[in-house]
């Protein structure tokens, strides 16, 4: 069987950030599969994930890319599935061109976008989590008690730390 | 029965920008409610709201603000539902500045966050509305031939228009 | 007793720079408390702490934090006492997101910011010491004195120094 | 009597957006002086003007300008009252320029900055009001309501308006 | 036979822009074809168009788009022709968007860039042209001349105009 | 027998930059010469080597530099040859600033633009090459050779690396 | 007699900006000179102006440029004179290019920069004067009258204009 | 007899930046004076030196910043003396809250402003040795020399260095 969230990503050196994505599912037990998939290298590649997808049975994908980041709004535009972006942080402009080129998609075909890097994969695994516990209870609560855990790790006071 | 789609905005001026969520879900056959929650001038409706959307039956939340917009990630700590940001523009920043106060989250609580102004209200619309066909096949079709319309709207060559 | 300044922060990891807000109104001998409360995390103690704060009897609240920093907003849009925030630098934008979601506040709830990073923790305790020195002689004493001995530190010229 | 409250700006054009913190203090029943106090062109003005501040009875100082905007920034520098900068909107960088002029202000010298134009102005007012509040009870109680009011007029839903 | 240079845009509103860049090669004798080819609505256009422009004739493709801009990206994905791309000035953004989403091309995919809007049509079209003039002498004399009665225009001395 | 691609940049510094274009050229068997040509230092070299590029028998020139970086745009007033621009990264505006300098070039004179950095000079030879294939069938073939081998390099997934 | 101060100018729409330069000088009762000499477009011209300017009897440079403003770091590059560059508002990034344009010159070759557009074109004159002032000493004395008029000027108070 | 160029910085920390000034005005044979006078810590010695620096010999003043850098424009409010600006890097902005608080002053009281950092403190000594020129003809010659020398430096290629 499929898993239900693809996690793809434009490079190899894209995985620092996109791991993160991964890591996140596999606490939640969300199955995950991670591909690079160049917008710019291997177009056939994309057309044929994107188109592919829902048929192959994913219900999201989440996609990850630097610079002029095409990938994530390519691959909302083959596929009706929801696709999250999540903006890699690049050299020069620190993520600045990779958000907007990923945010910034005209009307028709959305791209839900997280933060530019490592927290912003980790809450598109957790945003896709939320999709899916729309009809999973038992990921539904699984992702409450996540989340219960967090608050409950949040001190009350600030420490010295060395 | 509760709309499965709340479409929330920190003030009147924004419906201007948000209306266009609502259009478009109109267009779908998804049913919605349009509410003010500001996040500062009202902050317990936010919190009375926010908490209460999922037992309320809403199945995502549509979030729209401008300036230091803090709506959408306020409504984000505030539920498991997925929350999904419209930055709108702002009179001095074009919008920047609620953008960066929308997509930036720290990781958590995440936002899915859409373009800047009336794009992003579309968009908005149109990525809940994909969410919800996950689970609703009559959707699906719909959305389908929503963006095969699209498509098809797209004419060969530009024309001179005065 | 409660003392008259509250500093709060998102998170343990901005405590490295508003411990200096705390070091600064030690040096001026004002007492402050210095909690971390989360917007996103822990909205409920964001909640209990801010439209407490005042009949726990603080009177300025300091308030950091980073990237789409609701904190400072979300606080002052739940007590009447001055609110004075101070954007953390964040990694990838280095706090320019962090300004804008703290200074871009919509008329009616406003939020006195200062400089993104250690500055502005320094100068936020300054100025909730101004504010308090204007029914407190002594505190304002103190406080001219530290502005004198600031002038008097600074060198006519500048010394070489490997 | 001084009335408590100077309102300084760098010039007649800012007035436009100065005069609503005016309005803003005049609707809570606090006084105020507004004056035009040019950082780059009247200079002597500014120094005899913040230096003499607390002595003439002001209690806070409320700062506008526009572009390089040194007037908050200077008017801090020379006296030791608390004061709040309203970057004003410029015609080119639309109130960057403005805003990082205010509130970039090294250590040792504070100036709380509010939002960069109209709502910065009433803000500035509000925060204002609220330090004095601090020790004038029938002012917190006209603030308090003045706060209850504005949540009172947030509506339920988006109206329609052409 | 196959006019040397496609124009190709992402939707009929930026016709207005890229009319420009036809105007131009039309005053310069070269032949062109505009096609609206969207990346996000029309995909398999753009890959049928893309993957098939070197087999129809074409030498040099100009692209222009604005916001989220990926049709000058993936044109260049998906053919070894030069491609050379204009960001069509946005909304909110101004083109800055459009901008960082063409020119920051991850290596091994070139796009040359041209300025925002009008000019950068006109700009890519002259490019264009250039190219094509290195193996046309023809045109190469006709550009030749362009750019002599373009030198031949700038007047020695301002003049007022009302 | 003159090269077909001349480098030129304005400081021994941009060469650890445009080095990428020089080893990309070879790779691709394409000859070129590098020189460092200072706009602004060596004004006089830049009016004679541009002037002369066509007669001396360059193709196309790439021209990188940095900051206020006009050594693109002037080399381009000055030839009718393609010029391609690499913004070289700077150290405060990392590189915002030659982009801008580069890109924005007026009606009349283009200079197409790459990436900032080492993907910018990667592309400008690519570019480079893309142009002169249209005229050599025996580069076209080594341009779709070197095209294909960066697809196939691309691995299908992600993999850790420590 | 040749006149102290050349303006030049990109183009006949950069007078609308310079004009003011020209003003401010002639308020002044000091002499000018005002043409277009386009970088891009008359490169000889600039070349020729620009090495001539010091034997024709130019003290100053005062020279304005919008977008990839390169007039006056190439004007700078080819005399020993000061030269002042004036940022002209771009139209899509408001004179922000043409600021980094003319401002972030190399070391080497300087050029004073004002601010962008017509407060630019004001101050680049008042301080050619300001120049010219250090061995003239009646212009000293015009130059210190006009700073004493324009301090005299300023209001003490802003009044409402309808 | 006092020095022609007095260098003011606001800090000791703007030093690293500043003895470039120094370093460069040496190499040219021009005396300077180089004192912290800081803006903000030090009004009073700002007014006071400012006043006087015509009175007290200075021709020109160089005058760097950082951050909300006020002290070049105050200087220039505060002398007719033509002031050059220098934005020193800061921490998290790099440079731009600097270059927009010295760039951006309104019309009236000009500041010549030069690139952020090293490379700006450098130009500032040349372009006030460039105005001392005017009347002092063997600074003029060793002007001359210095550019000559700078331009016959430029290596004719690239050397790879390790």
């Amino acid at each position: 069987m499929t898993a239900p969230i693809a996690i793809i990503m434009g490079s190899q050196s894209d995985w620092d950030t996109m791991r993160h994505a991964a890591d996140t599912l596999e606490a939640l037990g969300v199955a995950c599969e991670s591909r690079i998939v160049s917008a710019h290298r291997t177009p056939d590649r994309l057309f044929a994930f994107a188109k592919g997808a829902k048929a192959a049975g994913f219900k999201v994908i989440i996609a990850g890319a630097g610079g002029a980041a095409h990938l994530p709004g390519m691959a909302a535009a083959l596929t009706e599935l929801p696709v999250f972006g999540v903006p890699v942080e690049s050299k020069t402009l620190k993520g600045v061109d990779s958000l907007y080129s990923i945010v910034q998609m005209p009307a028709g075909i959305p791209v839900g976008t997280l933060a530019i890097g490592k927290a912003g994969a980790i809450n598109a695994a957790l945003l896709a989590a939320a999709v899916l516990a729309l009809s999973d209870p038992a990921l539904s609560t699984r992702l409450a008690a996540w989340r219960k855990a967090q608050t409950d790790a949040v001190a009350e006071r600030p420490e010295d730390k060395a």
